[in-house]
């Protein structure tokens, strides 16, 4: 059951609990890692002794917030696991499964806090809010409810989840509160110009160029309602690609007026074609990844293809045009 | 003197004029359009006649706000003006000739509202408010502070000036009051989602290709302290380039971690360049641009130059390591 309310078990359970353990997601992304910095530190105020592990490292992207290199990271657990533990925060993971942790932390008692709609409302206490913008945010309103200080470095951690989860407050999940914990986190210290900086500034040169790449073989087709484009082996040696370059990259062609749906077509090294698929409103690519035996979301979904080049291209908008004909 | 205080001479102009007149700068942005948008429709509540005049057209990204088309644009005055207008509100212009209507609002009464620093204080009443992250923010104020009801459109209208004037909330004028108007914004009926579909998912197709053609002449020097990108004219015939689609460009070269100045060439029609200057922090690029016969501020500037291709690049880098070596 999904509640604004924070339970009184919980509170409970945070005031009352020695040694705590907070963890998340693997592969983690901005609301996982802030959000599990800000509870290990903020738990700190009670007395407690808490230890951060997450298994996956963290994106480079997030490794200038300050403090994110006291989170423990890998399958190894961290010193004095599971002695030094008396339950585990679980942050942003629908089933305790996608901590990836699942075998370390079965039996331990779970405090589940998450904003995630199907939440299997696991552990001693579960506290599901699907109305909340990140977990981050329910991070922010139990420090407030737990009388916890919000110093510099956790409002920036807390300010980052609220940034990364809303798309910089820009998508439908941008709420009142989203600003009202925004604008408060900033009286607490946090540099919403900093934290840009990190996420929009500090671009490697290789992903840049392979956003010139990318664009030089965009097509649009259907009346301008679909578009296309490509990311070949070519180009990200000619760029000198790195991991995670090719990220956001679907972005450019989305963001044109009329287009309803984006296909991308990226070579892999094994032969295989991976297509990403984007649409906007009521588009559902999601059944057309199903079609070609992926998965997905409604408006972001994907799927791996033998096939190659013109064929996979024009199989691809056929489907995405039928969509969109749906609609 | 700024004073984040609203006057109460300001408050009883407003409560007490009949007729106003509502305007804001020539080559209007989201601040000057929003905020005249907002406080012609806010006026009326109290019972007056409004009417709004910018000098110039909408840029085509603003003309999806509700009400848009209400405003009068264009150097000729509206109807009935002078004759039914006992005083003016000036938003966002430092001075008078800022309005490009200086001749026409010269000898009434003006009541200037503005968040730039170097206000003339013109006007029988002025609020200048340079911690105000937008003027939008400022009208804001002034709609609780005269008991107005905001609706939905004039919400949507304040929010965008919120929105563009912080960069969509990155820049360093991204205060506290700036995320609790967004918040409260947001509550009667803005809609960050929408506004953010407007103002970055509805590019022209001519501009994101345009992205991809500068992309591809990107060069870093100065061990990756500076960035070099060009706009020629075969690129813009390439793409078929409209007006406006340059806009922004500078933005991606100036994304790369560790570049610290950004030189952008464009190849103007008389056969003279145009260069845009970016920096970040310290680095002063307004000598820079200065010693060129240009001008601007501290981290934008830019100049025009007869010199063409590789010895104005050449220029140019020199001068910027210059400025990066002085900081």
């Amino acid at each position: 059951m999904s509640t604004a309310t924070i339970p009184e078990a919980l509170v409970a359970e945070l005031r009352g609990t020695r040694r705590l353990l907070v963890t998340s997601h693997a592969n983690p992304d901005g609301d996982a890692i802030g959000s599990t910095l800000a509870t290990a530190k903020l738990l700190r105020q009670l007395g407690h002794e808490t230890t951060a592990w997450l298994r996956d490292p963290l994106p480079r992207l997030y490794r200038a917030l300050p403090g994110s290199d006291e989170i423990h990271c890998g399958e190894e657990p961290p010193v004095g696991f599971p002695q030094n533990c008396d339950a585990v925060v679980v942050l942003e993971c629908p089933s305790l499964d996608r901590t990836g942790l699942e075998d370390a932390l079965t039996g331990l008692p779970l405090l589940n806090i998450d904003h995630h709609l199907g939440n299997e409302n696991y552990g001693v206490v579960a506290w599901v809010d699907t109305t909340a913008p990140a977990v981050g945010e329910m991070v922010y309103r139990l420090a407030r409810a737990l009388g916890l200080e919000i110093e510099r470095d956790v409002a920036n951690a807390l300010y980052l989840t609220l940034v990364t989860d809303t798309g910089g407050f820009r998508f439908s999940n941008t709420t009142a509160a989203a600003f009202d914990a925004a604008g408060d986190l900033v009286r607490e210290g946090a540099s919403p110009e900093t934290i840009s900086k990190w996420l929009y500034e500090s671009q490697p040169e290789s992903a840049v160029r392979l956003v010139g790449e990318m664009l030089r073989t965009l097509e649009v087709h259907a009346d301008g309602k679909i578009a296309t484009a490509w990311m070949t082996r070519e180009m990200a040696e000619r760029v000198d690609a790195q991991p995670g370059d090719s990220e956001g990259l679907i972005d450019f062609p989305r963001s044109i007026a009329g287009v309803e749906a984006v296909a991308m077509f990226r070579q892999l090294d094994n032969g295989y074609s991976k297509v990403s698929l984007r649409s906007r409103g009521q588009v559902n690519v999601e059944e057309v990844a199903r079609r070609f035996g992926g998965g997905g979301h409604r408006n972001a979904a994907g799927f791996s293809s033998q096939k190659v080049g013109q064929e996979l291209a024009e199989e691809t908008i056929t489907a995405l045009a039928e969509a969109i004909g749906r609609n």
